[in-house]
């Protein structure tokens, strides 16, 4: 290999244009020349219907997708779990080489759909232009910004089919990777990756390497390249307040009968108010402060507040005002930041996701209710615990005066309280967030700064929550997502789609990526090569 | 009619037992001798279907009891306006004397059932005993504590029925009733009573009279006989908060897109404590303080509180300590007195009676919902009016930082405004509340307590709201509630019942009513009649 890992060498960090890298040129005319093979074969791909509860289909997309990377060299086989699609996995390049090894995650299951709100059926891929029109696929060919519409089209088979064709394109080419990789596709992360714990437990010595790369998400809403080096963690929690055993007229209860709706709307008021600020003591304890690099990195984001503020027709963003360190004198930290989207990812959120009690509109009864319900989700930050956060708003709440139960009280403990609450909760994970100065980052970024031709926008975490924490804390390798949907992909919902363009640059991507510095004897300068003994 | 009247006066306010009274002795005697045809009637009644929408059947019901009432000599008819139920209305007794003239109200139609739930079809009346076995007619004559299974068997075709029989009673016995009375049953309180107000107007010069007897309700839960001089007022409001214009994860957005749930409980939280406080300002300043009379006839009435709590599983009762003038030193007015329901609802109260907004438990998502909706009654005492009540709530809002629009907002009002809630008014009426010392208040006390032989309980006002205002402030007429139905009656719910002893009861109550002092020349002791000229 030593022939290739030299040619390519001496492109590393040239900063030419896209096409002037040998590895991208050779995957973007690929790519052009076999676009219509491609659109074709990844409809094939999208035509599998991929719920993780659908057993029988699930595994056929597991299968599938086996074929596909043994039929391109990659030694790859299932690895399973009791009760669970099994993973696809499997490694390509030299498994004990000095240099770099990296893990490619991505999953082939999609959410549940609701058909009837879908304008195609979702496991029957079409075209579809700008405008909405469906369009034939050599029609698409022409057309970067026409789109696939298709369950999983963005989320995330897209990572998966563009790694497959930059595999063909540097086969075509000559080329082969330059460090080892592994890739590890799950297909069950929709449903919450249940086993994925005790996979990465059960498998763990297959997957040591250097880092992991999380391909899952959307680009940035510029339609920008994107890297994010953490996420938040997360718990949920479900809320029921009790009242009496029966409703009530609330006309001749009201005033005296416990009203459990007012007894949820004075408790959760108590613990968040409505700019965000939790008022549960101690709860931003825990957060770690982000670094002068990552507060850099946050700053370096495009600000689309305004943009989306007009999309979402929002008059404010919720987010307070942060006191942080002053530019001009770091030592003070008395100036205040004017919040903005991606400074408010950067600390734990409170969500209300629900509430339930009684009746509302046309249904509107006057009764006191016998219960009233709440559902929350916490989306936490390094280095905040899920236990430690539960305990904490366990305390206020009995400091709220409220006992907890953990199951539908019987009469004597509710005559015996005062206030009665059941919380169930989700047990939840941590937040994970790498380090964004690593060699092995900089390398990521550099590869990928490579196929885009511009400089990437680094995120140090991403709002929603992902168990990088699995490779991060238990794996303890550092972990770098790498998104490649169109962040306008109606991710989760009808009628999700991929950018064609997207598909295409990720394509460039994946092949940079797969001919990155490996970071080991046979990625150094041919100078430095010819030295060696 | 004088030798009946003379005859009547001599055991008026002998304070017997009721046996020892005529007109009560000859209702009971009536009652006991004809009870298995007066239960045969009544389930006849109970079995035409009275769901005021129902046109054809709710007439049915006016037709029947028109008949009933023409049967018993009285002067009925039916009061027409127009898209409404007709009213039911009859005169009795010499109209034109110079005693008192009592317009007597009770309501023919019920509420709407949900069939599913009843034991046994809602307008097929069945007997069943104490236990909730099914019994015969005859059986039931003979057990005071079986009840009749009826939608409206209590609400409220019970006092019509125990009217019509204590007319037959009297007959029987050769009596005649006193003062003159009118009978004023309407078709369609439980929708609303929406032509009540045209009705009143339209039909003012019929309904002249001394005092309205409101024959709705329950008796107390002690099962005394109580009357009330008042009803809480109502309003009511649909409010919704809007968020963002589509659901947002609250992963990537939460923290910044403006969360409607925690806009709408911090807004609630504001407007009201969990121990039933309003915190809206000026909020209480219309209140009319109790009299003194009003104050003793609260401090009277049983504190079933204890056993209503165990009753209903709660710990504890919501209304906050008063501050009231204290018994020693009524100059000054820091003392505190402890809330009992009683004095609960002498107070204005606002329910929250829905809440809805995102999903809870298996349905809950991890998102940012768009709206949230809330749904609240006010309950309003003397002298507050909806109107300022109104004012009030809205005035708080807006300096809580909302705009209040009365309609869905467009794109421009939602940007434009940091804080936006909709709010949907219901009208709603004023309290009422007629005085408990007038000598009409107290002739009708008298003759009530002439039928139990046992004080009254006296309630200043009903917690629950009945426009008793058109009755009070329109036709400027004193306005009684006489209640007769047992309290646990399952009023407005499925398998609605009647308990019999509170029929039997009512029967005697209706024929002290019929006989009660007319406040004219024929009324006055036979002493005093002789002084006449």
């Amino acid at each position: 290999m030593l022939p290739f890992l030299v040619i390519s060498a001496l492109f590393l960090g040239s900063g030419a244009a896209p096409s002037s890298d040998p590895a991208v040129a050779a995957a973007a005319q690929y790519r052009t020349a076999h676009a219509a093979q491609i659109l074709h074969d990844y409809a094939d791909l999208l035509a599998i219907p991929n719920l993780a509860s659908d057993q029988v289909n699930i595994r056929r997309n597991a299968e599938r997708i086996l074929a596909l990377l043994v039929a391109r060299g990659v030694n790859a086989r299932l690895l399973e779990v009791a009760g669970a699609p099994p993973i696809v996995y499997g490694e390509l390049g030299p498994q004990r080489s000095p240099g770099r090894t990296i893990i490619i995650y991505a999953h082939y299951d999609g959410q549940p759909v609701d058909a009837s709100q879908w304008s195609s059926p979702p496991w029957q891929p079409v075209f579809r232009d700008p405008q909405g029109k469906t369009i034939t696929l050599d029609e698409a060919v022409r057309n970067p910004e026409a789109r696939i519409y298709a369950r999983s089209a963005s989320d995330d088979k897209a990572p998966i089919e563009a790694i497959l064709v930059a595999l063909d394109a540097l086969k075509a080419a000559g080329r082969q990777p330059t460090a080892s990789f592994k890739f590890f596709f799950e297909g069950e992360e929709e449903a919450g990756s249940p086993h994925l714990p005790s996979a990465i437990s059960r498998y763990r010595d297959l997957l040591k390497g250097d880092a992991w790369l999380i391909c899952d998400g959307p680009v940035h809403q510029t339609r920008k390249m994107q890297v994010y080096f953490g996420a938040r963690g997360v718990t949920g929690v479900e809320m029921t307040i009790y009242g009496p055993i029966r409703p009530l007229h609330s006309g001749h209860y009201g005033n005296w009968a416990p009203n459990p709706a007012a007894m949820l709307v004075n408790l959760l008021a108590a613990m968040r108010d409505d700019n965000a600020n939790i008022r549960i003591p101690h709860f931003y304890d825990d957060v770690r402060p982000l670094t002068p690099a990552e507060r850099q990195a946050v700053a370096q984001i495009p600000d689309i507040d305004g943009q989306l503020r007009s999309e979402l027709q929002i008059g404010r963003s919720e987010m307070p005002p942060q006191k942080v360190p002053c530019p001009q004198n770091p030592s003070a930290s008395t100036c205040v930041e004017r919040p903005t989207l991606q400074s408010a990812i950067m600390l734990p959120a409170l969500n209300i996701r629900g509430l339930d009690a009684g009746h509302v509109g046309t249904k509107a009864q006057n009764a006191v209710m016998t219960e009233a319900h709440a559902s929350l989700d916490f989306r936490l930050v390094p280095d905040e615990k899920p236990e430690r956060v539960q305990q904490l708003v366990e305390d206020f709440i009995r400091a709220q005066g409220y006992a907890i139960v953990r199951d539908t009280p019987d009469a004597a403990t509710r005559l015996g309280n005062a206030k009665l609450i059941r919380m169930d909760w989700e047990p939840g994970y941590p937040a994970a967030r790498s380090d964004m100065a690593s060699p092995i980052a900089q390398a990521v970024v550099a590869a990928i700064e490579r196929a885009t031709g511009s400089a990437l926008i680094k995120a140090p975490t991403l709002g929603g929550s992902v168990p990088m924490y699995l490779f991060t804390d238990v794996l303890k390798t550092p972990a770098i997502g790498v998104p490649i949907a169109n962040h306008d992909n109606n991710q989760h919902a009808a009628n999700e789609n991929l950018r064609l363009q997207n598909l295409w640059g990720a394509i460039d991507v994946f092949a940079a990526i797969l001919t990155m510095d490996n970071g080991g004897a046979g990625q150094r300068s041919p100078a430095a090569a010819h030295q060696e003994p």
